[in-house]
């Protein structure tokens, strides 16, 4: 089995279709079959992935190396300041000819927004973003799509709240972007100073997504989805303002109990206070699962990258 | 064959029966006769260990990615400064939640004591206590109880002398612990303000094993083995006493040329001037192998907590 | 198959006869055939290679690791600040001994002259030095080296410039030792200030090696090869000499395409800006070419110093 796929690349949400999304979600799911068979580790044999932290992201790190490990790939790591040739003033374009040169395929996260398009024409592997600063993180919107659709059955028909920074947070804005390719309803939370950015709005309504904004954190009661994020202090000018609304965004056990549809708590961690852990024993709460299905949805995206055929079911 | 171990996790050597320490001991036997044998390459395929150094440890780190690689095991590791989500606030129980969800077993080192138990409370795979601050370094212990059992064919009937700071040696204080599950008489060499403590006197006492205390360097001379450890400048108040005793307590050739019972000198290295180098090529000299021993004890331990079934001899 | 090599380490390129030279090339060649039929996956197979960088050279280390992970071993690996037991006082003779019993071989990055030698010294496994301060780099010669055969079918008879700091160059240094087994002329391009020290003039002299001295950057239009390296500003006492010269040793297209020879480029990386990116698409350029050769090389030197077999082609 070999699943269509037309990019070399995981660059940026834009560069999806429908079709690349309903592949990239279906092919996950057979990996998780596949693994239940113990059927993955020789998917990646011989192939050795370079995973270039050019900033630290533990997490996404150890996700992304665990799913190449899983597949029976190998792995070549590196982590920032390590990057001694950086400091002697090299640039990307010239350490990602190195990096051609070892691995099959890499990882990059970087600062710089934009860095992750540079290396990946610099070089024939392919190159998926880890995160480029300001700029996207589309394998963190791929797996809470994922997780969207394992724990509810569906993506389409759903009404899914987003709360907390929705000016500046980077994990939101690429999986609103994802989401539009769906039928569903958006219910946006935060501070009118964290409000969605209008190109966002802008974006639904030519795209006929319906959607609505408030300051009511209540407002995630009748929805099927509710996806927290931090507000951070530093992005208040007024500090004031902060302390005020700071606890009005703590998603807590009876919060998430007054829900009226079993509301699905996603969040993409790390957590500090703006979801508290009495929540974690509770079923709604999906965001250690999340966990787990970003390790799967990695599988599934260096498989779809390499375009390699998959063992049968 | 598969040894019956009735622990998850490695967390402090009190968790430890006299039965448990007999299956460590035996396990690693047999896991040496396997090696010889070529037989391990495939005991831990597939499964996936989290190196998790919140402090650094080149020492234990890379003993036990050699064990889990030796087993056939993958790896994926971090060091402390890296913890990116630490630095952003990050509680333990999260970060242990996210790594449940992509390793199979999962090795700590954390500078605050008590932290490898709050890690094992959290998940459910098995969490080994790489040492936690000033609390334990339970694999060090067994790793010194397996050494002195290996080089001297048995534990029973010997008296081991503890040389140097037993006052805030935490290595020192755990070997003292599994050695009470034995028939052994212990004599403590050191100045009087980096005497072991009194719980530990205490507790010798009421398990009746014979110990004495002394000052003077000359008493390992009967002894069966001597495990010497540094006096830290950094612990004494008077400097004068450090600059007074620092010299009594080095361990040279002449020194141990001239014990009676061909004592065996152990050290959990690194060692500074507290162990001439020109011990090293004494036939006694075991601390180099006790590093090879570290490799074989923790192999048997990752093989323990994971429960898997053993090839036949 | 298994090639005839006297050595057990690779410290220094003068311990190289012209015969342990060629069978590192004729290994290489041999290797990189193995690769396309897909049969170096089991050569080094249960053997673990430390990899140890008491600095960083992140390009040597990957390459290192890539080398062992394509013929199917494993890999244990630390960088500099890491070495927590250093940084208590450790001697590089109690690290190795550790080592010793963790890994089948090791690949050493020092800051200190001659630190490589002490660990090789020290140890019964195999010992590659990556580089020692002020000292040797003997496996970038050996790349460079087998770059020059493999792009132009031969070493002998050709006319090599050396261009930039040749008297810090220690690169430039190592892979001269090497060429004065083979038939070549040499030419070296650089600011008086920076000349070829004295003692390899002498050598070449009594190997009644051609070679010339200029300051003119022409000189590489009738070279087979040049060897491009960067001139340091921090070499100058006089900051005006840096600014006269050194846009008079930037290496561009324009240059490339005035040369009679077709001359190949090669450059040791990172550049800065002594080599324009502009002569990166020009046939010519090796240096990306020479970054996959060390990955090949390096396989070479592994299954040399570990004297396994390698399969029938």
């Amino acid at each position: 089995m070999k699943p269509e796929f037309p990019h070399k690349d995981i660059i940026d949400p834009d560069q999806f279709s429908k079709k690349d999304l309903e592949t990239i979600l279906s092919t996950t799911e057979y990996l998780i079959t596949l693994q239940k068979q113990n059927k993955t580790q020789n998917i990646l044999k011989n192939y050795l992935m370079a995973s270039l932290f050019f900033e630290s992201s533990t997490r996404t790190r150890l996700s992304f190396e665990t799913a190449m490990l899983r597949l029976g790939g190998q792995v070549i790591s590196t982590v920032g300041f390590q990057f001694s040739s950086i400091s002697k003033g090299e640039t990307l374009y010239d350490t990602m000819k190195m990096i051609e040169a070892y691995a099959d395929i890499a990882v990059i996260r970087h600062p710089v927004e934009g860095s992750s398009r540079i290396a990946a024409s610099a070089v024939s592997i392919p190159i998926i973003n880890a995160g480029d600063g300001a700029g996207h993180h589309p394998t963190q919107a791929l797996l809470d799509l994922y997780t969207i659709y394992k724990e509810k059955g569906t993506i389409d028909g759903l009404k899914i709240a987003f709360i907390g920074d929705l000016k500046f947070g980077r994990t939101i804005h690429s999986l609103v972007k994802l989401l539009t390719h769906y039928d569903v309803e958006m219910v946006f939370i935060s501070p009118i100073d964290l409000a969605i950015p209008e190109a966002y709005r802008k974006e639904l309504k030519k795209k006929n997504i319906e959607f609505e904004e408030t300051e009511d954190i209540k407002a995630f009661w009748d929805c099927d989805v509710a996806y927290v994020t931090r507000i951070q202090e530093e992005r208040f000018v007024d500090k004031d303002e902060y302390e005020r609304l700071k606890n009005s965004y703590v998603i807590n056990k009876s919060l998430v109990l007054a829900s009226k549809k079993n509301t699905l708590i996603m969040h993409p961690l790390p957590r500090v206070n703006e979801l508290s852990t009495d929540v974690d024993d509770l079923p709604n709460a999906a965001y250690f699962r999340q966990a787990r299905y970003g390790v799967d949805v990695r599988m599934a995206l260096l498989c779809l990258c390499l375009k390699v055929e998959l063992p049968d079911i």
